[in-house]
């Protein structure tokens, strides 16, 4: 599959990422002659971010292409996502060009923050064919992306857009009706109105309110929405409860709503100051390489309790790895085997700035692990009730690691018998081969169901008797 | 330090656990006879939500007493925080009640969501005691508070109280201007107004709204507030470019905040019924535990990258280390020592349901380092330069062991040189006392500075030479 892109902007260029990264070739058209510059960062930020994101195998990356026009980018692919500069006039044109160039059955996007489709589809080829798929900063891994038709799109339409989108990682919303601002940026307006008059009247910095929200509710926000939030507050009485504790509030004085602060030099003069003070000299790029690492890890913490975007991310991950396929048998069986490849984390660094010895050892059981699938432990195996478990570790440290060094394992099996099976692994630093860690482990076959241990069966033991043998003339580790 | 608390519902009853489990005793008024059950209730989720959240030594923990009266809660503390309902004229009469038996040096908060203290400290006996101290729910995981002078408070108010709130792990926010709302209600009632609009207008149903900001802008919201998150979205050219290109759509028919809902019986049953169908049967009890599940991950995810709340706990846990005291020389040194006691943490459990190996060897390492302490490895000794290393473990594991196990270490020194020391743990479930692990472990004396072995001084080797003379006549270990 092939997408265009028309525009190569912040959001353009996170689309780019988001499906280059999910294994989509993507034509992209902007005027900008500084665009391939700034897609390529972008997408370098995005590669960065995925690659601590996930230990799932990525699919391999789509190809980029630079397009002269419009009709260049639209030409023959089946997806046109739109996200030039927020004017109904320019997307009007951008959208009416590809339209007319692009297959009867492309499907148009338009990534608008909040002009309704109604408006932007009215001179196309082909009106019916769009709708908004308004995504969010960064594209490449925050998951959101609005689905909003207009008054002449096809629900088809919507669906395919949809599909896309999942395709890709992507947690699509589907409108029910269309509105100016769609829901996401309703409720990130109303709150950005607030803040601007609280500090166009002093009562408090950017800074402040940053702080105000990101060290109380902003934390709850990755996890919870308002609603289900509020209900909790109500107790076991729930929403009921809780609205008829805060809904007078509601009348109460506490906002500047009615109307929105001027935009004079003034208030933009002080804006841009305390902006300034905030970022506290540290460019755009470092912010959001700051603001990337805060994301995966967040999206890894929702993980481990299959809440939200962890959801999301757990199920593309799935996917990946039944993309996955089974390990090819290696092409020389006489040498210590190569199965399993990693990255010290940054959250593995102890007190001392190294990697805490505990996670060598979580590598070299990652290695095991793959040993037992080359030898035929897959998940169909693991469900009958067989597995090897590890009774017993002679581990080695050789070398101290830092954080983001990529390593790989040498396995070597040392001996087996019908309950158990001894193997050595060597765990090198792969940009200078040095040799970091070892470790010799007895593992014994069990029966999961009862707990015991048990015989492998005839053809698993047959599989680890091919390696052993192979390995039988190796000299044995030090 | 003792502190009293005026109300004991979601809110007092967080505080109640904030104080408690940060080692403060507290003193609780709460005409409810249920109040008792309700804070217990609270104070469990709070202990098991602290458990998760850090390795770090927690204070032990305060004492909890219910107060007959608001009188009998102030009478002889340092600090009373009322959190009644939201309601003037009950604060006032709490407020003014409590300050009359209260020592004249002690300081009095309200948790008001958005009531001015100028209203608040009308009636009391030294009103100038009194300030506004605004915490989020669950205030035991939150660290934002935010502090408003009224105004008859004098600044020393505001400054005992932030050192209070400091010294139990939170991020006390000080206005500059007393305002309704203080900053943080406003930025969420004005989310809220808009929120009860789309669900009024039929637009989206309150779990879709929800997913609008947890799959998309509240993921960022732990990381970063909206300015800086918009900073970066104008790019290299900040935050003058990105208000040049959106603040024209806040001119834009966007949100209808011009009025608010009109709280009729038919939206208040669209609003229950629709969190009904979210809530999908689970109870408050089991959605607060989701919520503090995500909320421990998120902060421990912050913290690895020391932004916003994951830095000030990570500053908690410094305190917490540094209280420690140093550990007491054991009674019977010709026993192995039991030095480390730990809890097998649910995220440390493999697809197997069993505790990871490497986590047996991340206890083990946690019972090396009691061991260090012992022998006089401290904070100043590490900054000197000093200490061991793990360089060879032999790690046997004996039986499987489930999340949430308690666990204890009990260590035995086999042996030692100048650079070399060798020690032998016992890992036991402390249930039944049985034997889960052992792992024989050799460290190097190591001069971090330069990164190599190193004798250590005569002061240590003397302390580490009397435990292994104590352990010299043990039998060794099988």
């Amino acid at each position: 599959m092939e997408v265009g892109l028309l525009g190569g902007g912040v959001i353009g260029g996170g689309w780019a990422a988001r499906f280059l990264l999910g294994g989509t070739d993507v034509r992209l058209y902007d005027p900008d002659p500084e665009a391939p510059r700034k897609v390529g960062e972008v997408l370098e930020g995005a590669r960065r971010a995925l690659g601590r994101l996930t230990l799932a195998p990525l699919p391999a990356e789509g190809a980029l292409t630079f397009a002269e026009s419009p009709e260049d980018a639209a030409e023959g692919v089946a997806f046109v996502q739109e996200s030039g500069p927020e004017r109904v006039d320019l997307k009007r044109e951008l959208l009416a060009a590809a339209s007319r160039a692009a297959d009867p059955g492309a499907i148009f996007a338009s990534s608008t923050s909040g002009l309704r489709p109604t408006l932007l589809q009215a001179s196309m080829d082909g009106p019916e064919r769009l709708c908004v798929g308004h995504p969010f900063n960064p594209v490449y891994l925050l998951p959101l992306v609005e689905v909003c038709g207009g008054e002449r799109t096809v629900s088809e339409t919507l669906e395919r857009a949809a599909a896309t989108y999942r395709a890709v990682g992507m947690h699509p919303l589907v409108l029910r009706r269309e509105i100016d601002g769609f829901i996401a940026d309703r409720l990130l307006e109303a709150q950005w109105r607030e803040a601007l008059w609280l500090v166009a009247d002093d009562v408090a910095t950017v800074e402040e309110i940053d702080d105000a929200m990101r060290f109380g509710a902003g934390l709850r926000g990755a996890a919870m929405g308002t609603f289900l939030t509020y209900r909790i507050a109500g107790g076991e009485a729930g929403m009921r409860h809780f609205m008829a504790q805060f809904g007078p509030a509601l009348q109460w004085p506490w906002s500047r709503l009615t109307d929105v602060p001027e935009l004079s030099e003034e208030l933009l003069d002080k804006l841009a100051a305390q902006s300034d003070d905030q970022a506290a000299g540290r460019s755009a790029r470092e912010l959001e390489r700051v603001r990337d690492d805060c994301l995966v890890s967040v999206l890894q913490a929702l993980r481990t309790h299959g809440v939200g975007a962890g959801a999301v991310l757990a199920e593309q991950e799935r996917a990946w790895f039944d993309a996955r396929p089974r390990p090819p048998e290696p092409e020389d069986l006489g040498r210590p085997l190569r199965l399993h490849d990693a990255r010290m984390l940054p959250e593995w660094v102890d007190y001392n700035g190294h990697v805490h010895e505990s996670r060598y050892l979580q590598v070299f059981g990652d290695a095991a692990d793959a040993l037992f699938r080359l030898v035929g432990i897959d998940q169909e195996y693991l469900a009958a009730g067989g597995s090897y478990y590890t009774v017993e570790t002679h581990l080695k440290l050789r070398r101290e690691t830092a954080a983001e060094e990529r390593v790989h394992v040498l396995t070597q099996v040392l001996g087996f018998d019908p309950k158990r099976l001894r193997a050595f692994h060597a765990l090198h630093r792969s940009s200078d081969d040095a040799l970091l860690a070892t470790a010799e482990q007895t593992y014994l076959h069990v029966d999961t169901a009862v707990g015991r241990a048990s015989a492998a069966p005839d053809a698993l033991l047959a599989r680890v008797a091919r390696i052993a043998d192979a390995h039988a003339p190796l000299p044995p580790p030090g």
